[in-house]
């Protein structure tokens, strides 16, 4: 249920099909701790398809145990500047980012996000 | 069942009970891609704790569906010299860890974790 729930989310931001977001993101959602509510994480997402214009959200696994959806996600694109204050300039990167998701009726209500920074330095330094 | 079995994990590896490690980590066991074999993996535990004298895991979320765990950990502690490439020197520094654990026949074989390293940054640039 979780499982079928998350799927649409994730291919709802691949479409960046933004006028569906409120089906899965709650008015009030938090994300590491910001109040951004939903206008502020569509917002959010919005600049990340700006900044990353070849962004896609790529599930590799998935472990849901109500309240609970927690996802590793897998990115492989090319930021257009910088990107977690690194100096991208259009480089491809490759990185995960392992996430939490609190549901509260039938909504994402709280997200907790790691992003794995130090990948994305040693791709850089090479 | 999953939880019982990470419950007792964390706590083996608060108490520093490296003896028992074997109860819960696979002969074969990855970290992050690394082929460590539980003897690696138990190295890498005792060189974080001579790192961070005052290291303990705290878990604050904690999703479990066969075969996965997913833990979202959090740091309180003090690490001694330099910590994910970054100069610390003794100062107090709180971050989370979010971690996916494959289980096979009852054992930690798999493990994809990303530390909030900008947690730090922000922190240690104040």
């Amino acid at each position: 249920m979780l499982k079928a729930f998350y799927r649409a989310y994730i291919d709802c931001l691949n479409r960046q099909d933004w006028n569906e977001l409120g089906r899965y993101v709650a008015d009030d959602a938090r994300h590491n701790g910001r109040p951004l509510g939903l206008s502020g994480y569509r917002s959010m997402l919005i600049k990340d398809f700006e900044d990353i214009p070849d962004l896609r959200f790529t599930i590799d696994r998935l472990a849901c145990e109500p309240p609970l959806i927690a996802a590793r996600l897998l990115f492989d694109c090319s930021p257009k500047g910088n990107f977690l204050g690194l100096r991208i300039d259009g480089r491809r990167i490759s990185f995960a980012e392992n996430v939490f998701y609190e549901v509260r009726n039938g909504k994402i209500a709280d997200v907790f996000s790691v992003i794995d920074k130090a990948a994305i330095e040693d791709q850089i330094a090479k």
